[in-house]
């Protein structure tokens, strides 16, 4: 299993990455392609103690970086980057997988013209693993399709379902879509639409679909999967961030008060550290997109060396699983008679 | 100033709006026109210690009760609720506002139709402030249109500067929209249109519009009114209420794991009353229906007393400013050329 790692998108300089695919060989058998400029490799390496290339891993040299402002136009202007590099490996066969921090929209391009969407799968969407009080719980799309048919929402029910299933282990995935109401009838045409298709999947034995829920069931909900159009899933996962960051900033200076608060701080310590571990997305990894035809992981711009390590993981995992060639062999039943006349 | 109060369509017991009701007599000049059961609002009195009816308060008797099925068939079936008997005296003259708890769909359904949109504004929709460190920020859409036009969210941004402007008392609002990047060309075409149209009225110095912002800026941007289409706009208010709630429970299983942390909690207990306090509906009181001719206040189906209190007075500032008259004047600068014409 060879996966690799983008070591130039990250806002952190080339040895956080670089800690992180070190650590991520001591706990899996995974073997590492660093992609990057290969002197800032090195130099990293050295700085954790390594003058040459460990065992199990080796370097993709890239002259170019990924920014923000390569959006579109990736694929023209930046070949040479370690993104695309990195893709191009990946697609060739030479390896199993791709992490990288670069640029979501960047990457979600280069990916989709480079490693290709799986035969039949109209978008790829960008999943994430949401804390709950049951080991998480996969939101996708997260951004990037801002406007989605309902096929594209049956589709992404799917490969929701065997993300879930494969990668995750979770027996018989529960599906949801997030929507405006919990009754059946609500919401956009598209979702009205996509409720009726996900409805009929599940009488049919394909996924197992359990109704709409609304925003404030999303860390409660008995589910596994939540289903949403890129636009509302976006916003969802960041009110999500803001509205967690918020209510740490008001814990802390609760806490910060005077000396009896501080002296509280420290009795309910260990909460105060599992609540944080909880909504630390390090803990998590990265963010999967899923219905490209290789596994291919966008880690958080702001990623530590633990998050990097566990976006690694994540995608061992993904590629050790048979997620792609399930999706792959559903692709008949995701498809909607009447759509994708334009495609 | 006289405000009608929905009596039955709250999830609680007649009484406890009643309570509320005659707290707000307390507190301000406002007379009071209680619209319900008027056996259940007697009942309801002496159980607050009332054997007649209190000056500046009148009843308005009114034998059925609007439900939660009633959405689109209220005015059909439920004439003479207290929903609908009570919007029929604001609109014919005889109040200048009215508090409700009852159905949304069925409130906003019924008020449309008996109190009527202000003319011009082809949509109205539901206003919610939000906690932020400066004094609240108003959302808006929260639910009220599934489908919006780039003209409806032009129309929004005006209706939520002058509200904010005239009845929070904001000097020059700055209105922001939500969308899934901070870029100026993001989001589906109607975003991306809106934000043409409101930068054009900010240039044109209409409005103070200050670009987009994400979910997760939503406590923290420097603005006074968040503008939404009413899908994502009601995802990312239920969603604050979820994380919220998520947080509050995982801080209170926190606080009551051994003797130690509950004798923090008693060190740390103003802090964790303040921060309940922000985060507490009861606070704010209801949610304004924008756009209509009149104030149409929807109230928690959940409120308490207070929150019914609250609701009247917040219904006693709006119909005291001038934010009616002030978007009425304003509808010809609202409109877009090439619009409405199936309206």
């Amino acid at each position: 299993m060879k996966i690799v790692l983008d070591v130039m998108g990250q806002d952190a300089k080339t040895v956080v990455p670089v800690k992180g695919a070190l650590d991520a060989l001591l706990e899996t058998d995974v073997q590492i392609v660093l992609a990057g400029r290969e002197e800032e490799i090195m130099a990293a390496l050295k700085e954790c103690g390594h003058d040459t290339v460990p065992e199990r891993m080796e370097i993709l040299d890239a002259p170019e970086v990924v920014t923000m402002n390569d959006y579109s136009t990736v694929l023209k202007t930046k070949r040479n980057s370690s993104m695309c590099k990195g893709l191009d490996y990946v697609a060739a066969g030479n390896a199993d997988a791709i992490v990288s921090a670069g640029s979501t929209g960047a990457l979600l391009t280069a990916a989709t013209l480079i490693v290709k969407r799986i035969r039949g799968v109209r978008r790829a969407a960008l999943g994430t693993v949401l804390p709950n009080d049951n080991g998480g719980v996969l939101l996708m799309d997260c951004g990037a399709n801002a406007e989605c048919t309902a096929e594209y929402l049956l589709q992404f029910a799917y490969m929701g379902y065997f993300y879930m299933r494969n990668v995750m282990k979770r027996d018989n995935p529960r599906v949801a879509l997030l929507n405006i109401g919990a009754e059946d009838a609500k919401g956009r045409p598209e979702h009205k639409e996509a409720f009726e298709l996900l409805s009929k999947a599940n009488e049919e034995g394909f996924i197992n679909f359990v109704g709409n829920i609304e925003g404030r069931d999303i860390f409660t909900a008995d589910c596994d999967v939540i289903i949403a159009d890129g636009f509302s899933g976006n916003i969802a996962l960041k009110t999500v961030e803001g509205t967690a960051s918020y209510f740490a900033k008001m814990m802390k200076s609760m806490f910060y008060k005077n000396i009896f608060s501080k002296i509280s701080a420290l009795i309910v310590k260990g909460g105060i550290n599992s609540l944080k571990k909880k909504m630390d997305y390090a803990e998590v990894g990265g963010s999967p997109f899923i219905g490209l035809s290789k596994p291919v992981i966008k880690a958080h711009g702001a990623s530590n060396s633990k998050a990097f390590k566990n976006a690694i993981k994540q995608a061992y995992y993904f590629a050790s699983s048979s997620a792609i060639s399930d999706i792959s062999a559903n692709v008949e039943n995701m498809k909607v008679a009447n759509e994708g006349k334009t495609e």
